[in-house]
């Protein structure tokens, strides 16, 4: 049905993802032949650590030596799951200067060096692929290029770490500590040894950046985003939370105001009606708001070899099919936006705080607020005496005034401890 | 940056589609033309309804002759939103021996006439497009064609019917009648005049030929699909499911079983843990399930002229940037399946039944499903007396023998009434 096209792939790591791609594309490759004309051959795989090399594979199909890859003209395409910055570059550039199509799954390096590398490859008129960088199986960035080019996308709502949704989640249905859960978590393997930029945020931010980057045709990059990550999210954030109807989550925004570009990442109280607030344990969602579309969500497994894999197999067949240079092989960012200064942000708060509990309190604090602008959407206080705690959501407010407000209502002296604050979806 | 290239559309239909695909285009062609290099313009629309025409309409874009438009060489791409399937058949096939590309948003077409418009696509090296077909907004055609291409897919579990969801969603939440909330279905706008292919299941019947077709790569038509609606469906039904922590959905379900094909719609019980049970309203959500991927789920608007008119458009743009014939101009159907009969088909049932409040009655049900061996997950009596009623949830079971034991329960002088069965998700 197809004319079939032997296309023959470098693959640069053999780890997780790495290993799951080889045994992906022997497993799947006659579906694909038939599906799609496509002969996909893995010509070469680059392990530096003999570990990780099979003793039954293929004599000749290891090799330490990158060159052995670039070099070789036969192969088509190369697919780069080593991780990091630095020789990842080099090889993703390397590859594209000799004439090679690049797919990636790494979300640092486009966050960071993402502009550098989109310009080589109009310059060389080469695709670079990107399906696996963010949030593994769910195809998320070939919807937005392609499917919603005429949506008029405006916010973008993604929980884009496994890692912080599991251990939100069990937080949640629990109510465990987070130390506690996070500790278990390192052991069955949903956290990493060292968690830092999983539960900091900062791989969110690199997710979100590339995101924002695809939703407004802006080029945002890591430096540009701000994120709080959720190792302050407290067992009593989340049961304050719950008993109002809400689940913490950790939510990457991005958003388009006016003409402007917002990208952060930060914990959130999401209604438990919201469909966000029912993506459970390592799964990641990706919410899409546009004027044309209504409401979009796409959700499954965020991580894991064999569905990231899945992701990479995609990019390499939708290349494999494309021979002529469409848009798909041009960086989204033909614009370049300006980003709205945090000040300028505006978001709904919960705020609790312990107070004095005689007359007179509330009308103090209420004053302050009003003095800032920031309307209390709601309000509940619990306890009496020496127990005596206000808990407040506000409706969405400039962020600047907001914190003015908290800083002023902590000078009070019926206010006994700092107010605790987080932003609400 | 990109080469920027004229791409001239003849649209056939302006009803609710079709004005929002030519206002769309008017409305983001400076977007596209900057993001994907193509300069759409709409050349002629076919209308033959005067009153459809907008009388400030620009001389000479409104035609009321298919022929202005098929035997215009200038125009590329066909644009068919008439609904029909017999003026709208012979329009595709006519452009497509004409040269032209064609897009389509016509699922009954597609689900009865499919397989003669793929092989004349093919045939012609034409694109056949039809993202706006299944699900409105959400793309899952492109989502399953293009990113599932390794991800083993199993299941397919769609609620793609927006006025069924929309019905049961209020049922479930205001306990009202199917009656009632139908007929003011039918005054919001929510229900056509003439609900029978949506409540009786037709529509998503046809949508789920569509998805089972690309799911698993062989021809699934119409005909091939059992289908059962909603009419039946009643407020009790609805009130046991909720209290059994169930929502009662219209579910269109295609599966790959052993090498055999099943896709059925009939209303079931989705437990309130699984995702497809939080889509609400007129929504729609398409559930896939594969060996490679685990779970993934798309949600999103399921019609309305804008969010349709985002998948139109964004079919024009994909076939306008992909020049050469790559495997998603042919047919995705390259085998040949059988379908499982329907006796073999295994199930989970629901069953309600009035029974005499007497020792024994159990054991005399009990004894009937063990023979045929329907294994029963959990059982509840409720009411005494003249009002008692048992209530059970089944295992998977053959369908064959479950409705064999019905039948012999039936029979029972202990059963004082029909019992009712609903499938089990």
């Amino acid at each position: 049905m197809n004319r079939e096209r032997i296309v023959r792939i470098g693959l640069l790591g053999f780890g997780t993802i790495g290993s799951s791609v080889y045994r992906l594309i022997q497993q799947e490759h006659g579906q694909i032949l038939e599906g799609t004309g496509v002969d996909l051959q893995v010509a070469k795989i680059l392990e530096i650590d003999p570990r990780k090399v099979p003793p039954d594979a293929p004599a000749g199909l290891f090799t330490t030596d990158f060159v052995e890859i670039v070099d070789d003209p036969s192969i088509a395409i190369v697919v780069e799951v080593i991780g990091g910055t630095e020789a990842a570059f080099d090889f993703l550039d390397a590859a594209m200067r000799k004439g090679k199509d690049v797919v990636t799954a790494n979300k640092q390096l486009l966050a960071t060096r993402g502009q550098a590398l989109f310009t080589l490859a109009r310059e060389e008129r080469r695709h670079l692929r990107f399906e696996a960088s963010v949030a593994g199986a769910i195809p998320i960035i070939k919807v937005m290029r392609e499917s919603m080019i005429a949506a008029g996308l405006k916010t973008v709502y993604g929980i884009v770490n496994g890692t912080t949704n599991y251990i939100l989640t069990r937080m949640h249905h629990e109510e465990g500590d987070y130390a506690e859960i996070l500790a278990e978590a390192q052991r069955l393997g949903y956290a990493e040894a060292d968690p830092t930029a999983d539960v900091g945020g900062a791989d969110a931010a690199a997710k979100m950046a590339i995101l924002g980057s695809i939703a407004f045709h802006s080029r945002v990059t890591l430096a540009d985003v701000s994120y709080t990550g959720i190792q302050d999210v407290t067992l009593e954030d989340v049961r304050y939370a719950k008993g109002l109807g809400f689940v913490v989550k950790l939510i990457g925004a991005a958003r388009l105001i006016g003409n402007r570009v917002s990208v952060r990442v930060f914990p959130a109280l999401v209604p438990q009606s919201h469909p966000l607030a029912s993506i459970e344990g390592s799964n990641n969602a990706v919410f899409l708001q546009g004027d044309e579309i209504g409401e979009i969500m796409l959700m499954g497994p965020g991580a894991g070899g064999r569905p990231t894999a899945t992701a990479v197999v995609s990019d390499i067949v939708s290349i494999a099919n494309t021979k002529d240079v469409g848009f798909l092989q041009s960086c989204s960012c033909y614009r370049s936006l300006e980003f709205l200064p945090a000040s300028e942000v505006e978001s709904a708060f919960f705020i609790k705080m312990n107070v004095e509990d005689r007359a007179g309190v509330l009308a103090q604090i209420a004053s302050v607020f009003g003095e800032y602008s920031v309307s209390v959407a709601s309000m509940l206080q619990k306890g009496r005496g020496a127990e005596a705690e206000l808990v407040l959501i506000t409706h969405p407010t400039k962020e600047a005034g907001f914190f003015a407000a908290i800083e002023q209502v902590k000078g009070l002296s019926c206010c006994k401890s700092s107010p605790r604050t987080l932003r609400v979806l």
